[in-house]
């Protein structure tokens, strides 16, 4: 393992002599292979298909798993859009000149290796190569043991593209070892790892940011609130939170409670009420929510939970500050909204509320890289250092300073 | 301890209540405040010195415990520098708007809490109370126990300030156990602290970086090299070699190790030798080195060495590529020169070398928050994520999204 990881690591030096058109034509050629050879990618997801088959995965698991000729050739779009994204590297972050002459640059710089640990989803494998190769970044990649066929066979082609164009294949590493041994060995090299970013489930990231030496981006839950306050538009407040919750349930970015202010309970719950009826959303609230709308029970535990399902929980709050001192205590630090017309308001929310996007009068679905114009998507971090929110590839270089004397010296 | 380090969570929203104009003023009481009591605080430090002579502090140690009314004056000064900073809250980092007309601002906010594990200086106690008050955070102090009584004695003055301003005594905070089990607690607090900033020898920055599951910024070591190439100025490269070796050598931007390209090593070597007489610098070198000038043998050892001494390693290289080569294997990221008159040459060393500064014909001593322009620095950052080099105020922030909008919805 440690060989292993050396030579990823000696392997940073030869990315870093490629200059940013060689790295677009060589992303450009990994696109081509994976649609040539796509054929090479189905085989070996018809394996790991009958496998999951065998082991019998949640039909959800085996739809993420399940490569066809469309998604594939998702997979070389992919690429090739991030192929096409502005160069990385190299960009001045700032510069200046100090007293003595010094020239000092703040130039942006690849992070070095980078470990990605991610779950079932194959295309993971050829976007997270992709972005990092990029950026000028060695990956390390450990998918799921699900797909280990599938995400071998993907890593083969881009490897064989590598080697075509005379660098290490190392530069696109699949881990050794799959076992939770090989994942702890990982994150422990922090001789040799600059960055790991887990995305997965609870206990993936909980396990990963205990043990890790090396630093963790995590890609973590979204607990969302949106919060209707009296000074609301009412027909926003009821399109927003119905777009929030139903768009896409599934996703980290969807909200799971909704707060609405004591003052307008009485008509605004009855409109929610009729306005998620036709989504068979099932909801849930708290007791004073269930004076004026007959729903199921919301629970502490509720409270805290991630749905990431058609069920919505309820809580009616007094104001703006009962709101924002509910998502200190439940929220998750990913995106929170509020719906209000009042400009004090909003501003006290946008101001008091510690998360990596708040919204004024917008669906929280929002968060998300392609939205926000950052291109192809790392994930959303939930860090509070480095990145934050939506991580597009800018956020896989960290910087230097250069700095140009005529023979200075400190006085 | 959890109680505790509740409260200073919790302390964190009546921090950023204050306006600007607050805190500065806050501040500016605060150096006041340091220099009326500057008796309570020499009797405490009078104390910390008794205990220091009984246990035998060696007298490097000891100076640096050492307060007199100057230094406390000085750390008076230093808070009212701090408080006239610019604001390092609220800047907008960037902002845009996206097709369906949200506003997205990348808004600059305060990091939470953080916790600074430091050695003997009293004055970090105040420096880094001041730092963090002005970026709006919460800051949990773990000094040496060899300075617990001045520690104590500031914290008290300055939380007696934020009492009368009617601020919870919890925004400036001291760990109540000093014991390596509570170091132990905090760096695995991350449900309430936010960053960690372990500042000291390497021994702690280990441990912290082994065992924290808070994010950690790292003050480490500085083995810095300046490379003189066969088409350096050779007086410009004298000059530059025993200003970055003798000005400050116990300094961790100070050099450790001196490279010089065989294409000129006679007469460099001979030039650096008499140059480095009248400081009376330990000089060890390499064979071929040794073959030139009489010198001290340098071991492999010595060329992983952090002397911050009044020493220097000297090694023969075979132009650039060896350089590069040597301070990839050695170098710890810090602070590398490269001393030539050749273009092509200086853009290769800045290119290829992956440390915090780089620098072309100028001394590795000018890495420094102060010099660089920053203003009061937190330190010298090792780290490679978040903040890298002399690190300012503003590192002390991370940033939110917030997004405007007029009732947007995702499709």
């Amino acid at each position: 393992m440690e060989e292993f990881l050396q030579k990823a690591k000696q392997s940073t030096s030869e990315l870093l002599k490629l200059k940013s058109g060689e790295k677009k034509e060589i992303l450009l050629q990994m696109a081509d292979a994976i649609k040539e050879k796509s054929q090479e990618i189905l085989e070996a997801n018809a394996k790991d298909m009958e496998n999951a088959e065998r082991s019998n995965l949640s039909s959800a698991l085996k739809d993420r798993l399940y490569l066809d000729e469309k998604r594939v050739s998702a997979m070389a779009q992919s690429i090739r859009e991030i192929a096409m994204l502005k160069e990385p590297v190299g960009r001045v972050l700032e510069g200046w000149e100090i007293d003595n002459g010094l020239r000092i640059e703040k130039v942006s710089i690849p992070i070095g290796v980078i470990g990605i640990i991610y779950e079932s989803r194959p295309n993971v494998t050829s976007d997270a190569a992709a972005l990092c190769f990029k950026s000028s970044n060695v990956v390390i990649l450990k998918g799921g043991k699900e797909a280990q066929n599938s995400n071998e066979a993907i890593a083969k082609i881009l490897q064989d593209v590598l080697v075509k164009n005379s660098l290490p294949k190392e530069i696109i590493a699949l881990l050794p070892d799959y076992s939770r041994e090989g994942v702890d060995k990982l994150i422990k090299m922090d001789k040799y790892v600059d960055l790991i970013i887990p995305r997965g489930g609870e206990g993936l990231i909980r396990y990963v940011s205990e043990h890790a030496t090396v630093p963790v981006v995590k890609h973590d839950k979204g607990l969302c609130h949106t919060y209707i306050d009296k000074d609301a538009d009412f027909d926003k407040a009821i399109k927003i939170a119905v777009n929030a919750k139903v768009q896409r349930p599934g996703v980290c970015n969807a909200m799971e409670t909704l707060l609405v202010d004591y003052a307008i309970k009485d008509e605004m719950l009855l409109k929610l009420y009729e306005a998620f009826k036709p989504y068979k959303t099932l909801l849930k609230g708290c007791a004073v929510a269930r004076e004026v709308i007959d729903i199921q029970e919301a629970t502490e535990e509720d409270f805290h939970t991630e749905y990431l399902e058609n069920i919505l929980s309820i809580k009616v709050v007094d104001g703006v500050d009962e709101a924002i001192e509910h998502i200190r205590k439940y929220g998750s630090g990913h995106s929170e909204a509020i719906v209000t017309e009042n400009y004090t308001t909003a501003e006290k929310f946008l101001n008091a509320i510690d998360a990596a996007c708040v919204y004024v009068n917008a669906s929280t679905r929002f968060t998300d890289g392609g939205v926000f114009g950052f291109g192809a998507e790392v994930g959303i971090s939930t860090n509070k250092l480095h990145a934050r929110g939506p991580m597009g590839i800018n956020d896989l270089t960290t910087y230097k300073y250069k700095i140009y004397g005529e023979g200075q010296i400190r006085e």
